[in-house]
């Protein structure tokens, strides 16, 4: 299967990306779609959300491990589909963004958590009731006590601490 | 880019799928996980929800249309990043369900929006908190009257009526 970038995300990331989209962080976000898919943006400016689907470009593991150990839970093995870890099978990235306002082919977020010029394959519309589970849980992320569930929903947001 | 499948997605849709998920649709709904990532699995099991990621593969449209008019919205034209239509510059599907079971590869879950036997390019876990957006909208999906609103939630979840 073959896809192809129909544009490019701008991040001030150029070494270090957070783990998770820093909604306030500084700098400039935005998603330069490519000038012959303008069209297509018609009625997005009037969702809060979206998503971003992107290639993973930085990372290039031929054979990624299926288990992976995040650095901030102590000794926890998951699995990689168990994990938002970059290196996966197929390296296809997902952030969900709130969107500011489009400029013809540009579009403005809040923040993105991908390297800089990180290649853009699509852009979905996030919708209410499809899209945000209230039922949704914390899976192998569940908190013991308050304090850890202040720590790991900075680490979930990816802020720093 | 080049993406290849890692497992398959088996539905009762042979011929014609829903729009969306159908959360309680009749028949069985799994995923079928290439052996080799197995091990990828681990601690999965523990969230309710999960992103299926795959491949649109009865699409083939070389060159989409930009704007679509979806049928149970009179007149409505928006583009195609605005919509959720399969026929998209890039062929990635995404679908939230809920996750019931796992044994061994297979991972039995609600109904899943798509054709019999596609390709699977990821999954991933969904995150209370990071996935589940509390002041996410329906865009140009609002609705005018109650009448509206109950109708095209119906659309919205796929349910026929």
């Amino acid at each position: 299967m073959q896809f192809h970038a129909i544009g490019t995300i701008r991040t001030p990331y150029l070494t270090n990306a957070p783990y998770q989209p820093v909604k306030e962080d500084k700098g400039e976000f935005n998603i330069i779609l490519d000038n012959k898919f303008v069209a297509g943006l018609q009625g997005l400016s009037k969702f809060h959300y979206i998503y971003v689907i992107y290639y993973l470009d930085r990372v290039s593991l031929k054979s990624p491990a299926m288990l992976i150990t995040p650095p901030w839970v102590d000794g926890v093995e998951v699995g990689i589909f168990a994990s938002r870890s970059p290196d996966r099978p197929n390296p296809i990235g997902i952030s969900i963004v709130e969107l500011k306002r489009i400029e013809h082919n540009i579009l403005y977020t809040s923040g993105l958590d991908v390297f800089d010029k990180t290649p853009l394959l699509d852009i979905k519309p996030y919708i209410q009731d499809l899209d945000a589970k209230q039922k949704a849980n914390y899976g192998w992320l569940e908190f013991n006590n308050r304090e850890d569930r202040e720590h790991l929903q900075l680490h979930i947001k990816g802020l720093p601490h």
